[in-house]
């Protein structure tokens, strides 16, 4: 079934006071938007520019191709981060090589996602685990608050990981630039500030809650107005405070970068894995925000509508850009109605980028960083690690193997040996089938665990529960603990197998139910097997198995107790249930 | 639990009546082994004597450790494929190198064997599923044979797939030497004749029935004898048939090669697979013969026999050896009672290697070739593909992966890309569930698909079953799919999900659990659980999903549908069943 294209289905029955809405969360969006895609452009490792063209075709692109009403498009921090570390290594050193590398990376993201979505091959993005993707977001936030710290102390730091991080860090502790620690440890005191105290504090005031939270998240803005100021006024630019400097104005002109087979090669394993990170973190957010409003996602829409705004950013000179959560969240608050929104703030972007871009000039890197700071460390949930170890020791690894792996060895590495350690683990655990031997429950007809519940246990026939689909992984282990139950069981001389755990059984498995059955026909047992379902009886009536089977299939677990032990199945369902 | 070390335990209560029976079979599979190790050097690439050596010391070192009582241990053709194409590879035409790799290679895969058997691994074997095993038992015999033909004709052949030896052979075609050809054509033809008409008639004749079974088996030693002194009679050396020529005499000397880690790290991946292949080969031969004598084969004790085996046969200039089926079932057939049989073999070859490899001299090299073709077309299968065509898709796709693979791309490539496509298909299986909405079937307390029996359903209530775990691959797939059945189920305000077939429940299908919980209260729909296994339910415990959930958890299904709509449930119970 192929994907059928509907562009901006949200376009028809578009009414006046839809704009009006739309345009109010516009304004309020550009201005986040605005100090965002600065900070998302120093962490990505470009000119600030990009970071505002990747703020303008996406957003128009994704408006007319995405599924999502209020989802906000453009720069967001994990996605730089990624990029970053991708770049920086075919890049070599080379500003102009790292610069085409950022650009082939939206490029190549853009084509596949693109692909994806026709392809209808979103659910590729489920391998990508909630551990892992929880363990990943984590270390992303402490590997880009980590990064950042070379704009708040005015010191040069490189490395891919925590400890190429600290170790610059500490190679450089000795030229820590005061003023600029000065301008950016007030800049992250005045955003904490907003977003803790200044928050609850606005919330008692009479003001209506949504604009008192609208105001709290207005701490950024703020921040770089004021320290902006105060870089300008106070000269502090000469005693070393880095600032953003002349950024030309001016559109993005359109334009592709050259192809260079190698290059392109080595990109597209990060690009594939910008794109899935990408489109599970833009796909969360977006059915977050539909569900509230009883809208629906569809996955592959949402591909298409990310491809193309990828692709929109590479032509025009950006890098790969996603679904923001932050942003996401006040646009919707702020009263979008449709992806209008988004069209009315890359209109807002785009007039920064012709006339406004001059203001930026005093504007310290350091407060982006403290923005960036901030920001990201929202995504830090330790306790997440906790949470897991209680409910799943697999889970618990698989998180914590990814947080390991990306603080330590990158991002790349860190999110492959995740997901290759969540499937491992998956594995193994359907390597080792969880089996019971049953006993039918008083006064019902249903057979639970010997070993849990009150049962009643059949003198003649052995009843054994798989919990697991047989296949080649747990085959030949299943087949011999069945084997070893039953021989184990002196006296009786049926085996019911109740498969209503069994799912699939594969030609390994079906090997062993073979062989299973000689083995017990030799043994002078029978086997049976009881609520076999339907898919499955179909496979097995493919093969020969049925006829070589030296018992019945019965349709229901207390049918072939009824059958085979009357006695004791007549005795056990009129007997008064246990409390 | 670590491995306990037991020493042949068969030697306890070993009565002369036992060394009768022992040393007949070792005679019997002594001369059948004779050949059979020159043959297999032959295909592993390696001096004639290296085949003899391979089965003496590993033979002690099997009776030592194995647990097989039967198993007869030695150079066998799959393992001796892959030992050429590891070497090949690593050797690059220099013959020094390449028999130092042989011997790593044996040494590498015995280090591997006793790890695993120390480390309890032996379920990794489990990995290599039914169907790579018979596509890829298939392919080698293939390629063995293909790679035989340049001794049958007398023309140099190089190649490790189909492709290249087909090349190989095409180039060389005109220079095919008749003699050659005539001698090993008469082998082929007179040994497929000893396999077929010839056992047919024996087998209608008096003699007792295991008799004439061995006589056919002796094809091989008569062809050996038979080709030896024609060629030795009628001085066709001169004439180009290539025979075996001067074998060192004496038995090897003890030595270890030297240690590169470059070449040593080289050959660990092929030395790790020869160690699984050759451990299912091995283990399997070894658990039919078990079954039939009703002893038991203990998994850790035979990795940690072949290993040792392996070991013996690297510290004495073999190569990589195994259980190999067809001795195992002459031995087995020949009366063997312990794995004294083995040790009386061991004697036997190394009487060869001491007094008779002069013998050996005018055996030509066609008839070996021959023997090998003979032997290797029976593990040819290819109705096997047919077969997994019929039973399932998946195992067919996963058996011609390998097959394929290995004929085109080489042994290694092609199991890695087998086994690769058959854990793939089954993580995309089990991230596609089949889900089935339920009604009662009269009479009973049983529930089945509405769309395959005829079932009462209830108005009020909606009953889903899941047909699989559920995980992080099909969490978001699952929970959209119940949503979707349960808001087109107009009028029914609850839904019960029978979890009967739902073996584990990870993060992050509990993360959508949690998710369907409340998007289904949303809608005004309240959800239950039922016939929740015991360590679901202890797992679910652990976290707050309980108390978030806005229904019950019942212990049947026939209890929730009791609970929550009695009218149709007790109908349902109440009525008569169809035939």
């Amino acid at each position: 079934m192929a994907y059928r294209l509907t562009l901006a289905p949200w376009l028809k029955g578009y009414r006046p006071g839809d704009a009006a809405a739309d345009g109010l969360a516009a304004l309020i969006v550009t201005l986040m938007l605005i100090p965002q895609s600065l900070a998302y452009a120093l962490v990505a490792g470009v000119p600030a520019q990009m970071g505002l063209y990747a703020s303008i075709l996406p957003l128009l692109a994704y408006a007319l191709f995405g599924s999502s009403r209020t989802l906000a498009v453009g720069p967001v921090a994990v996605v730089s981060l990624m990029t970053a570390a991708a770049a920086g290594q075919v890049a070599g050193g080379d500003s102009g090589a790292y610069l085409a590398a950022t650009v082939i990376l939206a490029l190549l993201s853009g084509v596949f996602l693109v692909a994806m979505g026709l392809l209808r091959l979103g659910w590729i993005a489920n391998l990508l685990s909630h551990s892992v993707i929880s363990g990943f977001i984590t270390a992303s936030g402490l590997l880009i608050a980590a990064s950042q710290l070379k704009h708040l102390l005015g010191i040069p730091m490189q490395g891919d990981t925590l400890w190429e991080l600290g170790l610059s860090a500490f190679r450089e502790a000795a030229s820590v630039n005061g003023p600029t620690l000065l301008v950016g440890a007030a800049a992250l005191l005045f955003l904490l500030w907003a977003r803790g105290p200044l928050k609850r504090l606005l919330a008692r005031t009479p003001l209506p809650p949504m604009l008192a939270d609208l105001l709290a998240k207005a701490g950024p803005v703020l921040a770089v107005i004021g320290t902006t100021v105060a870089v300008a006024a106070g000269d502090l630019q000469s005693q070393g405070v880095a600032v953003v400097g002349a950024i030309p104005g001016g559109l993005p002109a359109l334009s592709l970068p050259a192809f260079d087979a190698g290059v392109w090669g080595q990109l597209a394993l990060p690009a594939l894995l910008i794109s899935l990170i990408g489109f599970v973190e833009s796909v969360s957010v977006a059915q977050t925000l539909a569900a509230k409003r009883r809208q629906r996602i569809d996955s592959n829409a949402e591909l298409i509508g990310l491809g193309t705004a990828n692709l929109a950013s590479g032509v025009s000179g950006g890098f790969p850009v996603t679904g923001g959560f932050s942003r996401s969240v006040v646009n919707f608050d702020a009263g979008a109605r449709s992806p209008m929104a988004g069209v009315f703030t890359a209109g807002g972007i785009a007039l920064t980028a012709l006339f406004f871009t001059p203001w930026f000039y005093y504007l310290p890197k350091a407060t982006l960083a403290a923005t960036i700071i901030v920001a990201v460390l929202a995504l830090v949930d330790l306790g997440a690690l906790r949470r897991a170890w209680r409910y799943s020791k697999a889970d618990f690894t698989a998180m914590l193997v990814t947080l390991a792996g990306v603080l330590l060895a990158g991002v790349e590495i860190g999110v492959i040996a995740g997901v290759g350690a969540a499937l491992a683990l998956h594995l193994w655990r359907t390597s080792q089938p969880h089996m019971a031997e049953l006993g039918q429950m008083p006064g019902t007809e249903h057979f639970r665990n010997v070993r849990r519940h009150p049962v009643i246990t059949s003198p003649r026939v052995l009843s054994i529960r798989v919990d697991e689909s047989l296949y080649f992984a747990n085959a030949r282990r299943t087949e011999d603990a069945i084997y070893d139950m039953a021989l184990n069981c002196d006296g009786r001389r049926h085996v019911v197998l109740l498969c209503s755990a069994i799912n699939h059984i594969d030609a390994s498995a079906l090997d062993s139910l073979e062989s299973l059955n000689r083995r017990l026909l030799d043994a002078g047992v029978t086997l049976h097997l009881s609520e076999v379902k339907g898919p499955v009886m179909d496979q097995l009536k493919r093969s020969d198995f049925l006829e070589q089977l030296s018992g019945e299939v019965f349709m229901t677990h207390y049918q072939a107790l009824a059958t085979l032990d009357p006695e004791t199945s007549e005795r056990a369902a009129d007997d008064k249930p246990h409390a």
